[in-house]
């Protein structure tokens, strides 16, 4: 077995290494010069608000466990650079077949991170139980059926190219849970998926750095930007004060439980982000911040004994209900207010809802289905290498 | 005793889940439209500047304690995100019955945000020994109070907008000291109110993080806000200089003390703060830096010595000698300035130093009754619980 | 001995207090006022992006000894507050004489931020090994040699003024090895000049700061900012890749190396730094980032090895490999590229290349000698002091 091991450790560099000289000889061939410099110019604070929160913010924010600190933060800025180049190439690649429009480098690299965050959350689900090259083969898939589905619903499901990004966090979330579905259950006696109050205090820190960055998050490439900001803001607001209430309500003694806080702060965020720009009033906003909170909550504790347990799925950082519950709901948001708001003109009305619910349903299939997919390949004889009792451990991959 | 906790405990919850419905009620009914979105546009790396340096990096800045680093930085979030929502309603009401002019929501959000530092900065004097529903009540208590404040101080006093938000340390320190004497002493054996190493280690990065934003701070709703800016870091340089050479010259053995320069370093920032945009040489701001860190250190060996223990003040973060006495070197150094540029223009001078000296008095006593009726309606039954032995505990909040 | 210490302990807040005096009485008498706003107008946040990484992120990526915490933040910040202000002042006096435009005091700061890493790559060098005033006379001799410096890179040798500071990465780390060849070196059974799991995971956070930052130092005071921030993001971008790669493949049993990751990941922007306003295609950027991320790992095994045990230098952090051998990289990748680029017009081609030599040569031995030089005063007995046995430790500075 040990020799295996090593066979497999020494494969990793040279993964990587074709994977960048591809990169390379891509670039070197085929791509087109930097242009298209007016994001930069326009908007530089809010790209490098993003760029800190993505690569920064998650790796902080994924610090959970209790021997993990080297890998989260290590792979998160990994794959976040394998990605954003990856990214960067195959929207390049799409300029280049005249199948999309030349925006130009500095929007692809704002797009790409926040692409990236729907692999960074799948990366949430299997935190621990995955190898360096199945996290590199996972972020690589990850990230075209990401574009495959946005741009399926950018042609024919007339979804707007910001509200199509938005989508991340609903592929992110599914599509991480299929992949985890098709990985081991660890022991339940096992304590190393546990956090203690050291690991606990960082993720908490970096929970609260991702709280300060989400409004760039969500207004980075939305057409009325300073509305996104505001009614973000007021989501986030309110979900973090939801998130103290509902923990306490609904632990033991009335004490707080540092991991609702952890994601329910957030929840505001990611519910909020399909409808940022087209809220008029801070009250649906924060409607909308409380409800987000109070189903990241409730949702925390009916998944974990109702519904993983029967899967067998196994949700390391719980992204289930830090991201893909409150994005189920920002979605269903999405629908009602278009209703309210279309009411009078019935005769179109019936046939948007239909396509915001197609593609609503659209992201979701295509990323079970393809994670699972993706889990089943990244269980395969090749890929599979560690063993259950090794998860969770930096010392098989750090000195 | 036992039940008495809680009993305490479940109802923290109904409290924050009645604030939240109240303010979400008056956002439904009253709250005008989203507008005013100019500073967004102007000043959006500024207006984050000042939101990441409050929410994150007070709270980063507050894990001093060895046990209460969760509450540090989770109470922090939780009062702020509400402090801000209470803040912004108060503003609009204001507007709502034609007493304020309509300045749009983000110029709210941003002033809602520096009035927060005077509740962080009070905090700070009772931290770890509030419960979080005292917490709460000083939280909502004292903005409104400051907000009157200002008032009287723009509306009878002639203070500018921006100065009278720069009162800001003044109020919190004194509103805090007022709360934290009607609080029981800890026990001097006590070890639990010491730092650790570490902890230290991370209150020091704080208080770096919040150096570096401080310029920001000063300047985000000034006139001339470059001017701003370069008076604030000089006075923040020349403040750490002095911190160093003061910390070194007043400990046994020449050591320097890790909390000396953790207060001082920025006692600059505090001390400038009024005069940041009318200084027209950088040497009068590097002065001021060099007198704000001195008071600083001078004031933290006096007052811990001769002052606190007569009049049984416990001061748990040292805010009466980090803000409180750079502030009103701060205010004095307003008044001398003044003097200095009026001088050939005797007859108004007089009227103008009564002005600041009137808005100063009025701050600090408004401030110091308001905090002693809030201290004592604080520790009256329903809301104090804890008893002494408990301070300082993450335990008895979070699982 | 301990009279010794204590003496000389008790010297060093005089030499601080000196030394502020002297700038307080030059800012008092010959300060010229503050004008040239424009650059905190058009560019506040890479403004404050530099200041927070210099500032913030390189005290954060020091922690990397184990008992040396509190002096790596502390010192950091102390001699980045001293720096800067002697090098506004040094930069107003070559005003005052006519020697140099003016170009306001904005200008003038960040121009001193960016100096000023050299001096912060240095201490990387020396960490743990000098005391204090050791520290601080190092700060001032190699900032107003570094001075000189880009004084005759930019008059005689036809150096722009943003490349000129680019050199800071050589200057610095050869400058800063000069010095530490001057320092006995400590026992190699000492443990002390190691680090923990936790000083690691501290280091690697604030390795990841820095990258985040990267791209607004390289571009700050460039003429083509955007080109300079997408190349710079490229060549990042694959030196992370790269390091992952490589640290994998030359360590043992595959296993990645916490300081590999730690220096490897920023190589790519030193490599790119006098470059990237030029470079026209992002695969040139990616090329440099890649071969500085290699030079940087296989350097680290060969000068640990090869190179610092004949020659007697102690290299701390690892500046060489960190920092100067990708700045190396750099200056020739540059002189490769403007041989490219004018090869049709051969007649100033040499002249140009002999130019770029030269400005690289007289960095490097400018710094050796004035490096030798320094650390030879340093060394004398007024300023030696501390025993090896005493290296690597807050105690001997903090309470």
């Amino acid at each position: 077995m040990s020799s295996n091991y090593l066979n497999f450790r020494n494969s990793v560099p040279w993964v990587i290494l074709l994977l960048e000289a591809l990169f390379l000889i891509y670039y070197f061939f085929l791509f087109s010069t930097l242009d298209g410099l007016d994001l930069l110019r326009s908007s530089y604070p809010e790209f490098q608000d993003v760029n800190h929160m993505v690569i920064f913010g998650f790796g902080f924010f994924l610090v959970v466990l209790r021997r993990y600190g080297f890998s989260s933060t290590g792979f998160n800025l990994l794959i976040i650079v394998l990605g954003v180049q990856c990214s960067v190439l195959v929207e390049d690649l799409l300029v280049f077949f005249h199948l999309e429009a030349n925006e130009g480098v500095p929007k692809s690299i704002a797009k790409a991170l926040i692409s990236m965050t729907a692999v960074v959350i799948s990366t949430g689900a299997v935190l621990g139980k995955t190898n360096l090259v199945q996290l590199i083969v996972m972020t690589l898939v990850e990230l075209i059926v990401f574009r495959v589905s946005r741009r399926i619903n950018r042609r024919y499901l007339q979804v707007g190219d910001h509200l199509s990004l938005m989508h991340v966090h609903l592929f992110g979330t599914y599509f991480g849970l299929a992949v985890a579905s098709c990985f081991p259950e660890p022991s339940p006696r096992l304590d190393k998926n546990r956090s203690t109050p050291k690991s606990d205090l960082f993720s908490v820190l970096g929970s609260v750095f991702l709280w300060v960055f989400w409004p760039s998050f969500n207004s980075l490439l939305a057409q009325s930007r300073r509305i996104a900001v505001l009614n973000t803001y007021f989501a986030l607001a309110v979900s973090a004060v939801t998130a103290f209430m509902l923990s306490a309500l609904t632990s033991k003694d009335g004490k707080f439980r540092m991991t609702h806080i952890h994601g329910a702060a957030l929840a505001g965020g990611v519910t909020v982000s399909f409808t940022a720009e087209m809220i008029g009033h801070p009250w649906i906003a924060m409607i909308l911040g409380l409800l987000g909170s109070a189903i990241t909550i409730l949702g925390s504790h009916c998944l974990q004994r109702c519904l993983n347990p029967p899967l067998k799925i196994h949700d390391t950082s719980g992204v289930h209900f830090t991201f893909g519950l409150p994005a189920v709901l920002g979605a269903l948001a999405q629908v009602v207010l278009l209703v309210i708001r279309e009411w009078t003109n019935s005769s179109s009305l019936d046939y948007l809802v239909l396509l915001h619910i197609g593609a609503f349903c659209q992201t979701i299939s295509l990323a079970l289905i393809t994670g699972f997919i993706t889990g089943f390949i990244l269980n395969t004889r090749p890929l599979k290498i560690i063993p259950v009792s090794k998860y969770f451990e930096d010392q098989f991959y750090w000195e």
